[in-house]
């Protein structure tokens, strides 16, 4: 762990020390009990609760693939990098303890007072990211517990995330059987309406600085699910104490590729009811089974579980359910008035 | 965490899963008994014994900062990157229970069977990179218990080691006190003279493909420290244990640098009797005080604590002492019978 270091000599750009310094600052407020050392020595010590264990998960964000600069707000890139962790968290049915976030950065991303075309910058890139970042952070309880900072020519955040989970009672991938019911929170494919949004906005000609275009109220709102998500933490906290879930996973690929993590971590596969999929608004059918980057929970329970219709104020829909697997039969078939077709996983795989 | 994902279409290169597969297959032999559940759900799940707390550290190695793909073999790259973050763990005496690595990689460094100039290679650097980081990861039975991998045209790798302390037992770097000795593991300077020979090599005009140019046996033997530095986790251990050590740091930033870490956080000052340093055979003063990635153990101790000249098989060397700060005199000071002389801390800091 570095995040420690001598003094700047620069004006110009943020040491490492003065970034560290404005780190500390920031993440006043947030501390937690779990949280006995934070940034400044080589670990960061932190306790679990006895009868718990850890959750720990990784999660690496690169320009051009998980953002990009031209199209996401730095606040939009802090919150998302976070988000996809605690989702991670939430899935597992854990309480976060503490974060930690090794930033690869080019030099121009931590220099203030700048000028970008005919717009004067006072933020750094790296600020307005800690300010999204830090926001979310201080949401869910999480302090920023320790982490790296290098400088790199391709913006590059991993970000890991550590809870804690009562023994043998996290939710895992592999234990949905022949039978449960399939549910899922919120709603499905405003996270690639948004993205359809920006990628449009940013085919525009007027719009070829590195800042993102500004945004009418209207679109502006509809780009909320994609830039600022709300990982459902206290849904699968929820799930989790209640003993309901028999398995879950977030909802990072999108649809048809979880749905299939599951079927295969199980060893089962699953039928989902087209008609009854909580689309969102502005979505389309394909962009809720394939778009990804929703963070709902997609979970499964024995079909006498009382689920109820909300949970800590997230809408749950029953969209399926889970079916013994058959040769001939697709793993995942999506089913409605018109039929049966197979749902293919379409979510990416990297280096494919 | 990613880590898991649908089937390769692409027969050249290595798919997510494939690599998924092999990581999985290499990871066999590796267990821990804290380590409860692996690759393949959205977190991994880790306990550790009552009375500990848990010790965790992120390092970011990004390619042309911290390594070069021109110089430095896959397997030393794999190696070092786990080296960083185990010897984080030693120097706060935890014991090592789980590393997570993220990877950001382009394309072709996952391909294998490829030819560069007139040689052939048959193993992606991927595999070899993973070849060094699972033979240390075995050394020191850390398990590689998850982590995220994804396309990037830098190649970048951020490694997370979980440790175990005993509670409120971690060495820290701000409990040294006026009066206390300094002591080192290991010589240094070793990991300097190794980076300059691949420097050397480097310039050489025939060597301008994208992997390391062969090397003589001598050469070779002096280029180990730099390329395989052995973590001090054992001797960490045994400090912790022991309750010898008063505070603690690894030797990454370099003796002059990281001993001002120590003087920082403990409100102190030190003296290094520059006769006493135990410099590596073919490395100069210089290298042994500003060179860095010795990744030896520098540590504090009451005066009459008995400190062995040797830790688990390495040499322990008293190298100087700790004093009040005072005005007018350098915080760091190198004596010597030619008198005294500042050392001022010479690490490099990101973005200055």
């Amino acid at each position: 762990m570095r995040f420690i270091a001598t003094d700047s000599r620069d004006t110009d750009t943020l040491g490492e020390l003065e970034i560290l310094r404005r780190l500390r600052r920031r993440n006043k407020g947030t501390s937690s009990a779990s949280l006995r050392l934070g940034i400044g020595d080589d670990c960061a010590l932190l306790r679990i609760r006895p009868g718990e264990e850890l959750a720990v998960t990784t999660d690496l964000s690169v320009a051009g693939r998980h953002f990009q600069l031209g199209w996401h707000p730095p606040e939009a890139v802090g919150h998302r990098t976070l988000a996809r962790g605690l989702s991670d968290l939430a899935a597992m049915g854990a309480r976060p303890i503490a974060a930690f976030l090794s930033l690869g950065l080019p030099r121009e991303l931590t220099t203030p007072n700048r000028r970008i075309g005919s717009r004067s910058v006072t933020e750094s890139w790296i600020e307005r990211f800690l300010d999204g970042f830090q926001a979310l952070a201080k949401a869910y309880k999480t302090p920023l517990a320790g982490g790296d900072l290098a400088e790199s020519p391709l913006p590059t955040a991993d970000v890991v995330l550590i809870g804690a989970v009562p023994r043998n009672r996290a939710l895992l991938r592999s234990g949905a059987h022949p039978g449960d019911a399939l549910y899922v929170t919120g709603s499905l494919g405003g996270s690639a309406v948004g993205l359809a949004i920006l990628a449009k906005l940013a085919d525009h000609p007027t719009n070829a600085t590195s800042l993102p275009p500004p945004v009418s109220k209207k679109m502006a709102a509809q780009l909320v699910p994609h830039l600022y998500p709300q990982p459902r933490v206290s849904q699968g906290l929820w799930l989790m104490r209640r003993r309901i879930a028999s398995a879950a996973i977030d909802l990072s690929d999108g649809l048809s590729s979880d749905l299939t993590h599951i079927c295969n971590e199980s060893g089962v596969a699953a039928e989902v009811n087209a008609d009854s999929l909580p689309i969102h608004s502005y979505a389309t059918e394909a962009q809720a089974l394939h778009g990804g980057e929703d963070y709902e929970l997609l979970f499964t329970a024995l079909p006498a579980a009382r689920v109820p219709r909300s949970i800590a104020g997230v809408p749950v829909t029953a969209i399926g359910r889970i079916v013994r697997p058959r040769r001939g039969r697709p793993q995942v078939a999506l089913t409605s008035a018109h039929g049966v077709r197979p749902l293919v996983a379409r979510g990416w795989e990297h280096f494919s």
